[in-house]
């Protein structure tokens, strides 16, 4: 269990009004608020140790570098990796799957190979790959979803083939919420030899992660949506995949030694984190994986679940007016819940649900493509973390009664067709 | 004149003691201190707005967006650039180099084409050129220097050919503290149709700068060498440079829309800034560069010239002790001094001024070609900035006396040929 009341106390966004309302944040699949810890722990390091790191020989760098590979260690331990330097800090998810795509992808793939991404792919797991498909020659297939929103094993397991060297997927979907099934995963790709590189940025805040254990060759992941600070970002890979990698963003601090002809990389993780690293960011965020270890990740899966779980019962109360989409079971999905209410553009719920005070994310999430697969132009997207309560989702959900019976008239408000991301 | 004494006063870290004794920083070419209204715009994001961007229909949602895209304003006057949508926020100058390199040489290089670099190039900008040369089958050329430490421009003129596509160059040598001549480089590039890629690390937080006038195609910075945030940079490039750039670094928010078979490419500066950026980091920079246009760039400047011209002169009285690097004219270098006590390890200096409290770097200052081309192992290298003071420089050269004196003593000290980066 899992004490929100206490927790709520340290995240001093959560005081602030909107439109005269305390505010209800289920926008934490787009990015969590910040704990205090967190917070404090980027002043400290500006106002006591900062410098740059890379063991230079002076005080603050030797304070700071150790700060920087310490917190390294407690990602590792987070994910439950071998070591620290599989370890690679970087900006976003996003930019942890670009870094696989081509500094992998570019080495090892030849012409004729196949990639396999999934239909519920998030863009930033989804584009990078294709662009390397196209500079390689690859192929790209997609696994379908099922009606109920699951991943489709049987389509995977017709599409999986020798020429498949990888394999692509969201541990839990931005917008479903379905939690995929990565053992069954991985067996498929292992027995074709293709890799695993599995999207992390909605599992890894919400759900313990055990890559010993999963299986998988690479995982991505973003710290802004697990309390840390924004701009920071992991990519943790088993040591010989990283190791077979080509450094793709080179600069500063990849190497070892630079001639004009010869260039000698860099140890693990350094070679990847190019350039001076998000440093202040990186402390921050094992500060914030910290805090999350300290409540226990088992206790946050079973917050959310309770969460979903009470969500959707409440819906029902909806009927008709309401269409969810994912998984029914809450144990087959994430603090995640997209939806739509009857007739009214995603948008237009968005807009009324902030005159109330509740942020939600409304649009197509960075999934287009499922979205179009589900025959949707958007969603609603709810999304819970540890700070948020059942009396929020009463509120929510006496929130959407009133926009219900209002529908007449907010139907034909105006809508402009945003991308609003994430 | 700026008044160091009152901006002293919004750097708590200078406060710190060392051994007993105050600070000195001059490791400011690596990264920079944060003054306090950094500080607390990181803070103030992160307990008021925090949420992601990219015009969510949400309240905090909306503001963060605003208090983003205002951050591209600041540093769009800040450089003197015509739009704020030239500006793309990125991880470090080390990115910004690579994201050019890519997203446009992939795009529009040729095979044979050539890519002139300079041998006084910081490793970021000249590895990620010689990657895409190498998969596009270009070929790389290396201005030299003279003996002084100038760009050769002879030799420029002598390399450059219609066969030149892209010329790289830093504004401002990382080592040598040359400040080249942006013009007359640029001059010859056109006039070959060539690319001007700047590398403004060094020179953004300490120079004036106006890219209209200086007829650059792309500049690179990083925030925290100006007083922002860790992970943060910034690439600029002309409006036609950007658009004819591939968008290279992909996924979420960097499009209008995704079909399995189709890519829209968002807006400018969008499709560049893949995924969930360094929001709170924008923001704090932005605040820095506030910080120094209320200082005045002119004033920054001339503060550095007169620390150096004072420091060049105080060097005189170590007279044969001493070897200084690059122009001995204070009005064309910049606050960066490299130098080497005679007989001394730089690794041997670095950590006796360490034992007074005097921060600087040592090693290759990720210039390995340079340094070789000098037929140097390292250099001790003291930068300065805004906060630094004619007294630390006094300290300075009678802490640099005190290590003459035990030089005996120190020079059989064991040293670790470590790499220290930046």
């Amino acid at each position: 269990m899992i004490n929100v009341e206490e927790i709520r106390k340290d995240f001093p966004i959560l005081n602030r009004t909107i439109r005269g309302r305390r505010i209800v944040y289920f926008d934490n699949a787009a990015t969590t608020q910040k704990p205090i810890q967190v917070i404090n722990s980027i002043v400290e390091f500006y106002t006591k140790y900062n410098a740059n790191i890379h063991r230079g020989l002076h005080t603050l760098s030797q304070e700071a570098s150790e700060l920087y590979e310490k917190a390294h260690e407690v990602i590792a331990k987070f994910i439950n990796a071998y070591s620290w330097d599989e370890i690679v800090f970087c900006y976003n998810t996003t930019d942890a799957m670009n870094i696989v795509a081509y500094a992998w992808g570019l080495k090892n793939l030849r012409e004729g190979d196949e990639i396999l991404l999934t239909i519920m792919d998030h863009h930033s797991t989804m584009l990078p790959w294709r662009n390397v498909a196209k500079m390689k020659n690859a192929r790209i297939k997609y696994v379908d979803i099922t009606s109920d929103g699951y991943l489709d094993y049987n389509d995977l397991e017709n599409k999986i083939s020798d020429k498949t060297r990888v394999v692509v997927f969201p541990v839990m979907s931005n917008v479903l919420g379905t939690i995929n099934d990565v053992k069954r995963i991985v067996k498929l790709a292992h027995e074709v030899d293709a890799i695993v590189v599995a999207d992390g940025a909605q599992s890894v805040p919400h759900t313990p992660t055990n890559v010993r254990d999963m299986g998988i060759d690479f995982l991505g992941f973003s710290g802004h949506k697990m309390l840390g600070p924004t701009g920071t970002g992991v990519l943790w890979g088993r040591r010989d995949r990283l190791e077979e990698m080509m450094p793709f963003k080179v600069g500063g601090d990849t190497i070892k030694d630079v001639t004009l002809d010869n260039v000698v990389w860099h140890d693990l993780p350094w070679r990847f984190e190019a350039g001076t690293p998000n440093i202040a960011g990186g402390i921050g965020l094992a500060e914030a994986a910290k805090y999350l270890m300290k409540i226990g990740m088992e206790n946050v899966r079973q917050h959310e679940k309770e969460l979903v779980e009470y969500t959707l019962k409440r819906f029902e109360e909806l009927g008709e007016e309401i269409i969810v989409y994912g998984p029914k079971n809450p144990l087959d999905r994430g603090g995640v819940i997209a939806f739509n209410i009857r007739d009214l553009h995603h948008h237009t719920v968005g807009k009324a649900l902030d005159l109330f005070g509740i942020a939600v994310r409304t649009g197509m999430h960075c999934a287009h493509p499922l979205h179009y697969r589900l025959g949707l132009k958007g969603t609603v997207r709810a999304s819970y973390y540890i700070y948020n309560t059942k009396e929020e989702i009463d509120y929510f959900i006496d929130s959407l009664n009133k926009i219900i019976q209002l529908k007449e008239a907010l139907k034909n408000q105006p809508v402009e067709e945003v991308c609003t991301g994430t």
